[in-house]
């Protein structure tokens, strides 16, 4: 039975229709739903809407259910709408009448605000750390191949020398920028919607700051209406975050399917890392980044797809947004597992020595004979016209030997300062703040 | 195992994360795949690839798997990476070696393809039989409620008076143009890809031109390499066709909510097709067509999606195109579903009388003071600016008769014209040719 | 002066604010404009608002203005709010009280609906015929060069066999479907809605039917507030064509600018035709096809622009929908460009003979191998794993001849099929009925 | 001539599809270019590559262009190719061959990435300012009708009391969320590329820690071959955060739209910055708003756009990322338009006093009645039935007052707080030390 059932039934299609895939959906904001119901019912004693003894009773069970689904025994049972519902109903099941008084001062619609927000929280901080575990290895790829030269391309030409050093940290350093818009999420999200209702306050004296601080929120969403107003806009926000990342390892993981090409040839990975084909047995294909690729390009599609659904709704609650949930929360899941395989991969890669030695790659260094006859004393375009005409003529002689020290060059790749960035950016989350919070509500 | 598979294991993680939800995905493809083979088989035979007996254990055993499949008592196995591996795999169990030799001449390229074909062909006809019943259902709205006026609204302010003839009408017709870019998807969808093998073509004399008739194709996928790139580019339009359905759906939605709303007040629908509020007692929820709403513009979403994950590869199979499947597929039902609950819903539709009476509605006629005045031999320019001075002094008096004859306005609404259109279009796509062709092909 | 205008003057930054970049956008509807007057004027006369008298002085002047706008000779000026004021008031000023009765029985909502239906047709026909040279090129080519083999690629790997023949021959294969989305456009921009005004109808007796004729239509909008709606529908779905046509040039830019790269080297264009580096002497960049890369991709980019504008606005027409002009005019241009300079490189284009004389191309051809063993009697799948044994042992020798004989493979191109299907469609959008239309009306 | 030009003509139709519109584009940049070279050319002289008489002349020269353009008197002549070309020649012919040194140790690819990053900032800050007016309007809004009462809408149904207090004020909160992303944008626009040459670096000694302080940006774009990957990467994420202002505006001219329309009639503006119809007299429709919801919407498609044009592209510049500008760049103006005219139009706002003495508004008191009970001591679902009861018997009476006084709520909207966090985060931008630099730098 849903909670807001009077004595109509509603059609047994319209009902399937409505509910949709929620169940599957909220099974991921179970532990957050009994995490803002813990603050929830602390606040609701303190204003004199919960006795002390059904307090006690409600946080004890709630603290059972709490484990039940950290342990991975939490199920939505098909009868139940959603998980507050059931939620709600485990706890009148087993403790009675303290069950039903729970939902005070509170509507499902602040209920699902403080959920999501909780559970964003949760996933940009397991999004971070995988990121860092990506960013650790490129950066350790980078200092172990930096004497490696490879090709530069501009224009997909041949263009400059470039380095595996170059290569690998460019990535890293993609990532640093990535965490800020990680950050500009966690940020929006570590702002307390409960207490918003259904949008427009509640009559009763609810105390939202202490919530807030039960749930190691940085500050409130305020106004009640704005509240009501985040919901959409905080999964654009942080749609348009995983982007940033996806589109980080996109890039990678095309780049990766170059190089890997029998045409260029500069890195591999083991035969036990790619896969074949149904009627060609000499193929190795490189999958993995492939749908690296595919999975990060979905994803860059999703911020998108909130904002049709969102654009030209007007203010207050629509039911529209709870489809929100079916391609976001999955893209968490997908993301995650493409930051590990990456990292995993770059475990096994190989990457090929000498390649510079191929004469195809001789006008890589015709900058640097420009640079040298600057460097003697010649302007820079006087220079520029005689190296352009050497080429066209067929007597140009490439000097093979780069010497580049400034900040970010090949010889001076700096990537102690981009892990300091990484570092600078990360501290800044107060990841701890919101575990010790969290951790004093469940004890 | 994999049929790709030689002698080295492919790690285990790598397995997880390159087959993803593939199984889930393609057993909406086993009536298809088992089709194909149907005809590649026959076909094989007659270019000397499989001996007249093998042909007719394969074509036995596969029509036993498409009626297993027709009953819903397929699966495919956990062990087994696709459906193709699947069906290849119960034929060698059960018929043995002639099973292992229908992959000749056929690569699992061209095979996904010319599934992917034959499933968005029933996919395609399916939906335009749905949009039929619920074009019906509107033009049959139209017309019993064609004598109800309502305000015809222009940026969103009073205009003119329109009716619930012209408002049902309007979306029949909307119905009719989408099914012109259902149309192109089918045409595109309707030609043959099989015979291209990776998307190079192959060295066995195969019968295209055959295997094109056994399906009902009404054309090949010519070039190889164009056949193979087919893939994604036909996703893509057809999301492009579902997502013109979905559009004229999401904006009928629009309208339902906001004629529904207690501010308009036009429309309403029994208490058992709407939900309720957790914590607001009164509330009567249009729930149904807020989300056929929020699933139509995420079907919007779509082509979009599918353009970001194609654009800029080169030429060639990519497995980024595998991932096309997973939001591609569940939008066939989806969409489905739309338009089946927006025609139950329009069974149980009401419409209040009388709206016009309410003299805020006065303004609407306004036009029709001027094209009185104009009737009366005073320019068009003239009679505008009388009418609005006495408008601003407040000495307008409207005249609440609507006289339109013209073709398609109120009192001319030219419904069975748009039926004629529907059905010409409907009549073009020769559904029936397919339908033979295929029942002949699983006799 | 506004048309529209009272006694009140629209705050100056308001007016500048809304009408934005109009002027500019509409001298692209001034030609239409004067074909929907000149119909619009005789339908007039015939239903007796508009004397034969004064009918006679409009369509002259109308024809005059009209034969200022063929010559380039046509401007709105600054005081004037868009082109349908302009023409309206040259119309006044030329021959006094008739030219403002022109405006009975229409509003500038469906004058605006009527041009633009008229100036999408002209330009879809546009590019059908741009499509049409770069199609009769990419034919040429693929036959003058169908004996020129290149490696096939499938995940960026090298595959199989493919040639020239094919690879020009795939992109003009692709124009073909290409056509039926524009051919779906242009059914639905073929339609009539003058007469539909404000989208609720006029009391007028207009003859709908009479100005569909006049103006070459197929068929009538004939639900008036369908005809409203419309807009941005129509819009989108044109992008989504262009789109179609974009992603095909799209795709064959990045094949060129991979084939130019060195690491590939298949194809050259000539020096005049590249462009270079401020720094780097030696560069010989492919701008053109990146250039039409970016700018396909921008086009393909449009249909959700215009998506993202219009879902969730309810019927009736809104202003919103004006800045639909702004990106879709400019794209008719910036896609005729880019399909008249591939052509134009097409014709210089040089390709390189020998290619797959490389030994790293060797596997190739171990296809072939395995299907000769077949052949040989050999199940595909034992066959498959003896030649990837040998492939794994370094025994496997390549048989470098290609025997490839059915329908759309490299030995069989069926460009002549490929033609007619060009023919077929292009056939069917009936460019001539509308042509003869539109000269009786402005003869 | 182009500065990269040797000997061979590029052909006229290939230049002009090439150089496109980024004359137009590039007088945008103009003042940036020249800051960049005026820190360049100082770090130049400091390590050698341009003696100190050069010095002089060239930052003499710079300045007095500097101040042309800040004058508004700069152009790029039709023969010059963009902004860097026009600076250089300009500079060449009035101090001579010191003018052709300024390019030593620089590409155009990093002169574009730095003149990018410093326009880009100087736009953000330029929104920033923007923002703040309209969240000073909003707040005061807030305050003053902090009494007023309008109902709230969940499902767009008639739900609970709200007020123009939270109305006004939750737009005002969601604009400091957005300045969230702008901050983020910010961030990674305030590193520096310069250096990076064509994106992999150079062999000069270049000091790039003293470019980066003398344009006061806050750190280096390390890793050069990442420095020229932030291009399109900056682009999107800039667009990401307009677009969360454009959300923010789009969504409050959509309520706009609805409560100005004659339904709900909740709010007004003056005759004069509304516009009319050209057949209906009575008509004042609310443009500006409807073009602020749809140029907003257009802004929000623009991320997508750019994730179009730079998925798959693999690293090292293309010339794709050229055409970035082209949206990119107008919507800068466009966004600050309407926040302009959205503040400007609200000094005008004229609101409704008493509209819930409707009786059709009875029903938004509901909750009060439940809470009531609850506070009664009944529990809350159990008040919950009882009202819904009586609201289906008619036997519901509301009481119509509200005393809802926690955080955020209509007795307390904590509109100070909402202002701390506004100013918190836009001190945390540092434009002052921005400011600092680049004054000291053109002094």
């Amino acid at each position: 039975m849903k909670i807001w059932q009077k004595n109509i039934n509603v059609d047994k299609f319209v009902e399937t229709f409505t509910v949709g895939n929620d169940r599957a959906m909220d099974l991921q904001l179970a532990a957050a739903d009994v995490l803002g119901s813990l603050a929830h019912t602390k606040m609701l004693n303190t204003i004199g809407l919960l006795p002390t003894d059904d307090l006690l009773a409600v946080q004890r069970e709630l603290k059972n259910i709490y484990a039940d689904i950290t342990a991975g025994n939490f199920i939505i049972d098909d009868s139940v709408e959603d998980v507050h519902s059931q939620v709600e109903m485990l706890l009148t099941e087993r403790i009675g009448e303290a069950g039903k008084k729970i939902h005070s001062g509170r509507s499902r619609n602040d209920q699902v605000l403080v959920d999501l927000k909780l559970y964003f929280r949760s996933e940009i901080e397991n999004l971070v750390l995988l990121v860092e575990s990506l960013f650790n290895k490129l950066i350790a790829l980078s200092e172990e191949h930096k004497s490696v030269l490879i090709p530069g391309y501009t224009h997909l030409q041949i263009a400059m020398p470039s380095s595996f050093g170059l290569w690998f940290g460019a990535y890293a350093e993609s990532l640093v920028d990535d965490l800020e818009l990680l950050k500009a999420a966690w940020k929006i999200c570590n702002k307390n919607p409960l207490g918003s209702a259904a949008g427009y306050g509640s009559s009763f004296p609810l105390n939202r700051s202490m919530t807030t601080e039960l749930l190691g929120f940085d500050d409130l969403n305020y106004n009640v209406v704005y509240a009501q107003m985040g919901r959409g806009k905080t999964e654009r926000i942080l749609a348009q975050a995983m982007s940033a990342v996806a589109a980080t390892l996109a890039k990678f993981a095309m780049d990766v399917c170059m190089f890997i090409n029998q045409n260029f040839g500069f890195i591999s990975f083991p035969a036990h890392l790619t896969t074949g084909s149904s009627i060609m047995p000499h193929k190795k294909n490189p999958d993995v980044f492939e749908l690296i690729r595919s999975r990060c390009n979905k994803i860059q599609a999703l911020p998108n797809e909130i904002a049709l659904m969102t654009t030209n709704l007007p203010s207050g609650y629509h039911r529209d947004l709870q489809l929100l949930k079916e391609n976001l929360f999955p893209s968490f899941q997908s993301l995650s597992e493409c930051l590990e395989i990456a990292t995993f991969m770059l475990e096994h890669i190989a990457v090929k020595d000498n390649i510079l030695d191929d004469p195809k790659y001789d006008y890589l260094f015709s900058v640097e004979v420009v640079n040298n006859e600057v460097l003697q004393g010649i302007p820079f375009r006087e220079a520029y016209r005689n190296i352009g005409l050497a080429i066209e003529n067929g007597t140009f002689q490439p000097a093979k030997e780069v010497h580049h020290t400034h900040e970010g060059s090949i010889g001076n790749l700096c990537n102690e300062q981009i892990v300091r960035m990484f570092n600078e950016v990360k501290a800044s989350f107060g990841f701890d703040k919101v575990k010790n919070a969290l951790d004093t509500l469940v004890q």
